[in-house]
């Protein structure tokens, strides 16, 4: 089994994602600077395998430092390269946070193993998120049925976390418990998450699915092919907001109106107690984005485009919230999730 | 100034839009099966600019026809050839039918001159397709103010035409009528008639606009960027419920959700009074459309998909239809429109 992420002797390695689905690339990440740049190019992606990525950088760092007195600058240049690759998505921050508390516990405590704590912790925040995942695909298998039509959006697989994903994670369970579906994959314009990565996984399990446009969401809904959808997400708000890939707000509207269930899967390393609807910051990428697809132009030169990566999904459009803790319904107010020292 | 379609001596000169925007690439056909191809390979396309290609078909049937007794015959070659071609845009056959009502006359008659008829009835068709257009603007731009945010889809241009077009005529119109307004166009998976054939036009025109990806939409309604939605039709029913390409319907549901009009600019040529909704032909197109892009593969080898190149967008979300003959309003029965022998 290839792990999305894994860290070894000689270095943290990842998939290329950039890559997928014509080549099973893997790329070698020797410091936190090529993992900071890693994430930023989207060779790796994915909330929760971000947060693992950003841990890693951490760890890479300490690993690489070898004076003692010179560790905790470099640690802290490493975290705040790091914490500046992508804006968004919450798990990149809880895990440089939950990373710098290892080392300001240390200090405290005058431990000498800091070095070693730190790397202990980046592999501890990778192995928990196989854990998570596999308890998010458990608790919402359960609302899988024989003969349902599952939409899913971008790709929130085993490539956006260490291994079995979360909305994908859901799926894998739901068909390792041989539940007889269907599953509907957007292409998840503009980087193709949808076409290149959750297409590549679900063919890999043998998984039963269809590929479609982002804008045939609508009529197939319609036609009655889709009766539940399922995503992941970046960030989620005390009260259940979402904010997740571009385009996930639209099927939520879409699946309001045809009053089919919309869930979100995700790990609570991806709830921000703190954060408002109105305060998230929405990554805007290269206008290349849009205008390229896979290297080729498909728009006149000089075309101006809009290019947010992400949109925020009101908590009224959200069905369930799926996370390793259970399946959370509305009214939302997830703080009671992190009440006895959870996260 | 260029013509998507052109009659000419020496044969019809439509533009390539397969071609477009890396090239402006002029194809001379020279015969129906030509003229048929060009049809299916979607190197024109549009409702009425394929009503006027088909007419011209017939047109040169007509006029490559050397022997007189052969010549009806060749005419319900060409017909039958030129109605297989794509199932969905209502203008084919609209076209088609009046062409053939022209030699059926013309036999009637014992006329001798059906071969000159037929071809002036095509000369005729591309003509009034001119004014129509210049009349759907006029009455159109009136729903256009200053300060507005105008989200198109697909290509309802001067490229789905003779020139001027349907729902970017109406645009076209208001910028000519010094109007300041955004247009945002989306780039309409999986052809990208938004970003190869609209942003090509807009850009011609110097009318400002941005390109977004299809399923940014619902993201830059919610921000207020957009305060109206104006496409374009393939076909509409007696009550208004209107055909066009997939995608559209989910903007209809999105622009219902934010309050925004929903506008449709189409000729009457477009309205089909005996169609129903729920027998009206999508069209399904070849799966590469949706795994590859130019050319360049997206998904796995092996990806199932769908590829409905149209959807239906019940009248409850149309707003308005935008016609040469002024604008209708809800509810709709359009039937009037034909009583005085109009079309």
């Amino acid at each position: 089994l290839i792990r999305t992420i894994d860290w070894k002797d000689d270095g943290v390695y990842i998939i290329d994602q950039t890559a997928l689905p014509d080549e099973l690339k893997i790329i070698r990440c020797e410091d936190y600077e090529r993992m900071a740049e890693a994430i930023e190019r989207m060779e790796i992606r994915g909330a929760p395998a971000i947060g693992v990525a950003a841990a890693m950088g951490i760890a890479l760092a300490a690993k690489n430092c070898n004076n003692e007195r010179e560790l905790l600058e470099e640690l802290g240049r490493a975290y705040k390269r790091l914490r500046s690759t992508r804006p968004t998505a919450r798990n990149l921050f809880w895990a440089l946070e939950r990373m710098r508390k290892v080392w300001e516990d240390a200090l405290k405590e005058g431990s000498n193993a800091l070095k070693e704590k730190v790397i202990n912790e980046a592999l501890a925040i990778a192995e928990e998120d196989v854990a998570v995942c596999r308890a998010i695909g458990k608790n919402g298998s359960a609302l899988i049925s024989d003969g349902d039509g599952v939409l899913t959006y971008c790709n929130a697989g085993a490539l956006a976390c260490v291994e079995h994903g979360t909305a994908l994670g859901v799926i894998r369970s739901a068909y390792e418990e041989d539940k007889k579906f269907v599953v509907y994959s957007c292409e998840t314009r503009p980087l193709l998450q949808g076409a290149r990565l959750t297409a590549f996984e679900l063919k890999h399990e043998r998984i039963p699915f269809k590929l479609i446009t982002d804008n045939m969401a609508a009529y197939i809904m319609k036609k009655g092919l889709v009766n539940k959808v399922i995503v992941g997400a970046d960030l989620i708000t005390r009260h259940g907001d979402v904010v997740n890939k571009v385009g996930t707000y639209g099927l939520a509207v879409l699946a309001k109106h045809h009053s089919i269930p919309f869930y979100v899967a995700a790990p609570l390393s991806t709830i921000d107690l703190n954060a408002r609807p109105d305060s998230v910051i929405i990554e805007e990428r290269a206008p290349s984005e849009v205008t390229h697809i896979r290297g080729v132009r498909i728009a006149p030169e000089g075309t101006e485009v809009l290019n947010p990566a992400f949109d925020l999904t009101p908590n009224h459009l959200v069905s369930a919230i799926i996370t390793e803790k259970g399946v959370l319904c509305p009214p939302y107010d997830l703080s009671f999730l992190f009440r006895q020292g959870n996260n």
